[in-house]
């Protein structure tokens, strides 16, 4: 079965297709590719399995490839200019498309690299791992990381279509299916109470690899995050709920080198991080943060931060985080499980005892 | 006397002050500047001119700048990025202003810094060159070269005001004036056949650097784009006429290696050989060629490209730009003096006969 999303946002509209046996597919592509050119942008790991059923699927287009080493600290602008030789070499115009195959690296920098080349063209994301396919493939953040900073440089950038064949996952690692339930667990904490509870139950078989409950968390998590990607593009608003636990866990990945601690990881003890602050502020009580944090273990996550990573250096990498503003740092809370807020109003003190306590 | 032109595009829509003595005067600044925290970026040359004025300008904001060399060759993602390190050193956060200082390159870098820091941050752009004055500053294209191809590495990004003192033409070299008129002298050729009529008068005290001859100039000029770029924002019509001479002159620029040539001293080639392949078209007369080839050569342009390249470099350079679609090199052309068209519907030898005859 075919599962098929929309993704509103007007003339930037596009749909998030769901299933199994959809790689090798030409009717998944044709509709979303304007001119003849198309660039596959994936990754040592990713190409060796995948590559060729893609390539099958877009047999006469000139198609062309560029294919990245594997991991986050390979997220740069260095890496990201291959890109654009690739292009240029092969003489791409501006009505080609890019495919990004892979995980949420190759997704986000082929999509800033689709953002940029020659002032915007299309791109197509194709993912292959559970974290990009519940979240980052979808919404059109795409960037780069900076030593001092995680995806500090990049763009909004909306693909054309997100092509999700979940039979990609029978490859994946056991940590990347973790590091992937991190955000699924997410919506389940910041909007949908009655998700996280099919999450509780569910954890066991999710871990295990059952087709059927893959499919759905996939399916209901895109859903959560296309509703708040169309209300709220480019994050003014509710759309910043999204980062919950992200400001703690980009601090531990540029803290302890970008690629050790994978995102998904460093976003499951991220949250935990907030449902703790939470909590010591009175806004979750303690059968909540207890939930969240059995929950994200049971999903095979870490649930405090590394050693190495003092206090303070916590709070310096925290310091240069997006959603600073006049110099204030706000984070997203919850209030209950599925009730969450972005604030700047909170004990700066709390927080310190949350980041003493691991 | 301060003239105020408006780009109409909606949300995005700002102003364009031209006059004397603004660079020093917070008013021009302040209504558009949102948070505290204020980054000058310019270059070697004009920073000891004028960035101690624009500091002045902006007493009481938390200040940083980043100098960068000048010159087209240093107009690279590697120099770029020194931008982000500073703003990432400097903890600068998302409501944050960049300051664009300078001419074309510090315009296009810092503009298109500002539209990747943090996925897009408030920009001004302060001209320092004719050249920037009259084009690059205004309609948002941002963007750095790659060694195979001119601005194909970039993003739109509109201004949040122009601020043009003509004081600081001053201290401008001739030829950087010169540079400057081929910019000028298009929007004559494409759209305002009373203003080359106008250039053609005045074009002794213009390069003489009179005061009042250089404003009027540089208003008619900023309105011509101004009405261009409002009907037509991300370039899918009307504004690919600006690019007459372009295609051409950006050949001469990467194949001579950035900053040999002014920008404006190829394109003012590429005007020329733009009207020579009309005129052997059959769509321009010859003493309409004649008008335009003789007001670029009074602007002190070259009218004739750098006998090192050669014809097939030439049209192997042009093959990579960005108007190309569906392999076919689509190019402004001149239907008369103040009528252009852009057409893929051309002889390819009258081509081979323009790139011949130089």
């Amino acid at each position: 079965m075919i599962r098929t999303l929309e993704v509103a946002l007007g003339d930037r509209a596009y749909p998030i297709h769901i299933g199994q046996q959809l790689l090798a597919d030409p009717r998944w592509y044709q509709p979303h590719i304007r001119g003849r050119q198309v660039m596959i942008v994936s990754n040592e790991t990713v190409a060796p399995l995948y590559l060729a059923q893609v390539e099958q699927a877009l047999t006469g287009y000139q198609l062309a490839r560029v294919i990245l080493p594997d991991g986050e600290e390979y997220k740069t602008l260095e890496v990201w200019h291959r890109i654009f030789d690739s292009l240029l070499c092969n003489r791409f115009s501006r009505d080609c498309t890019l495919v990004a195959l892979g995980g949420g690296v190759v997704g986000d920098m082929a999509g800033f690299a689709a953002a940029c080349y020659q002032r915007g063209v299309d791109f197509i994301q194709v993912p292959t791992t559970l974290l990009a396919q519940v979240d980052s493939s979808v919404g059109g953040k795409t960037g780069v990381n900076h030593p001092l900073g995680k995806n500090m440089i990049g763009a909004f950038h909306q693909p054309r279509a997100v092509i999700i064949d979940t039979d990609t996952l029978n490859t994946l690692p056991d940590r990347e299916v973790s590091a992937g339930l991190a955000e699924v667990i997410k919506y389940g904490l910041i909007r949908d109470p009655e998700f996280f509870a099919w999450l509780e139950v569910q954890m066991l078989s999710l871990r295990a690899r059952n087709g059927a409950a893959l499919a759905a968390a996939i399916e209901r998590s895109c859903r959560n995050k296309a509703e708040v990607v169309a209300a709220d593009e480019r994050e003014s608003g509710q759309r910043a709920l999204l980062n919950l636990g992200h400001t703690f866990g980009h601090a531990i990945e540029t803290g302890m080198g970008y690629g050790a601690w994978l995102h998904g990881e460093a976003v499951g003890v991220g949250m935990c991080q907030a449902a703790d602050l939470s909590c010591r502020l009175g806004w979750l009580g303690a059968a909540d943060r207890d939930r969240a944090r059995d929950l994200i273990a049971a999903a095979g996550l870490p649930t405090a931060p590394p050693k190495e990573l003092t206090p303070q250096t916590f709070r310096d990498l925290m310091a240069v985080d997006k959603k600073v503003q006049d110099g204030r740092l706000r984070l997203v809370l919850l209030q209950g499980i599925g009730v969450s807020l972005v604030t700047g109003e909170f004990d700066l003190a709390k927080l310190d005892e949350t980041l003493n306590q691991a």
